[in-house]
């Protein structure tokens, strides 16, 4: 455990998280989630693993009115019903300068003894040079996965606080850096997760999904 | 709910298999974990969302010395101590052609009153085009990021059934799909995990985060 041993979530069944969550289009618009509480969601969605614990991720928190007028100029009209209701709408974004910071990352993890010399020895020997000398197409590729992994942890921490999400994909991704002022040179969208109560009555997306064993083989 | 009402997991509660999750490099090599749990915990798994329900992605799970053998390949020797000792390695590859069978799952939501004719036709009208037209970059982007959540979801139901994991990315990609017997034109790499028991005194691999304000902000 360790930062988050304090935390009390209003479901911690986890049966009921997984397999209870489905996609929620229409919230009740007078919602209003305490930014603490989403950094606090936030925070905790980012105990997920990464890269080489890169982190390369960056999160915009969009809750006021003027943010999300700013979200209409890449969101599909498709997408409205979300944007517009919903308690706050979350844009996952990778970021390709996160290794920059890798040397510190790890040392300080040795200083702190929470990591062998051999291991830290081991990460700047193979890993470090590997990111120095990466394309721009393998940084993106490992923190567009990376957002995934800590987006799905939010979307279940979402559910353990009470809240239900929607994951967005189908945005233009070629102004989502640029319009809410990041470097598109250096950030990259992902995904967004719109997050909030549902509106009473509001109808769950249920979907189905292939037999297992149309996706997966044993070896 | 639905086809996973009657599941037991070992441990439910989510406080404790979220925080308590942490990468485990060494494994009790005398482990098996049956087939038919690695298949049901996929299953489980995939209960994910994906962009548009494309579910554009493809497990192999490799339980066997030969399968480990033509992991060496292409796996870094760093990441020897988990492919020697765990009880399975799965590797997940994104799909570029799930795409081709969108129409088919879609009218089968609304054929059995999933969906509505409203949502049908969205689907068809926007959503159906745009993959149709999507260049290789943007279906590669999307099962990357949606192998990512379906990773997740499996690391964290891998802890409910009392099995450990290692996340792992760093592979020669350009062969993964070859020595796996895929066709590399159509799936594309994204990251491996082992699952097993903990090796008795295995060390595990506690990491960092940055402070949560150093990447996020509201708007």
């Amino acid at each position: 455990m360790s930062n988050f041993d304090n935390v009390k979530f209003s479901n911690n069944d986890f049966k009921s998280l997984i397999f209870g969550r489905h996609s929620i289009r229409h919230y009740d618009p007078s919602v209003k989630i305490p930014r603490s509480e989403l950094k606090e969601m936030l925070a905790e969605a980012t105990t997920a693993p990464s890269s080489c614990n890169l982190q390369s991720w960056h999160f915009i928190v969009v809750d006021t009115d003027e943010g999300k007028e700013k979200l209409k100029k890449f969101f599909m009209k498709f997408n409205y019903p979300q944007l517009e209701s919903c308690s706050a709408m979350v844009l996952f974004f990778g970021y390709t300068d996160a290794f920059k910071k890798y040397r510190d990352l790890w040392q300080g993890m040795y200083d702190r003894k929470e990591i062998t010399h051999e291991m830290l020895e081991k990460i700047f020997a193979t890993f470090l040079p590997l990111y120095e000398h990466a394309s721009q197409d393998v940084l993106i590729s490992d923190g567009t996965r990376d957002c995934g992994l800590v987006a799905m942890q939010f979307m279940l921490l979402a559910r353990a606080y009470g809240y239900e999400t929607n994951p967005i994909g189908g945005y233009d991704w070629t102004k989502a850096a640029a319009v809410m002022g990041l470097d598109p040179q250096k950030y990259f969208p992902v995904m967004a997760v719109s997050i909030g109560k549902p509106e009473k009555g509001a109808q769950e997306v249920e979907t189905n999904r292939y037999p297992i064993d149309e996706v997966m083989q044993f070896m």
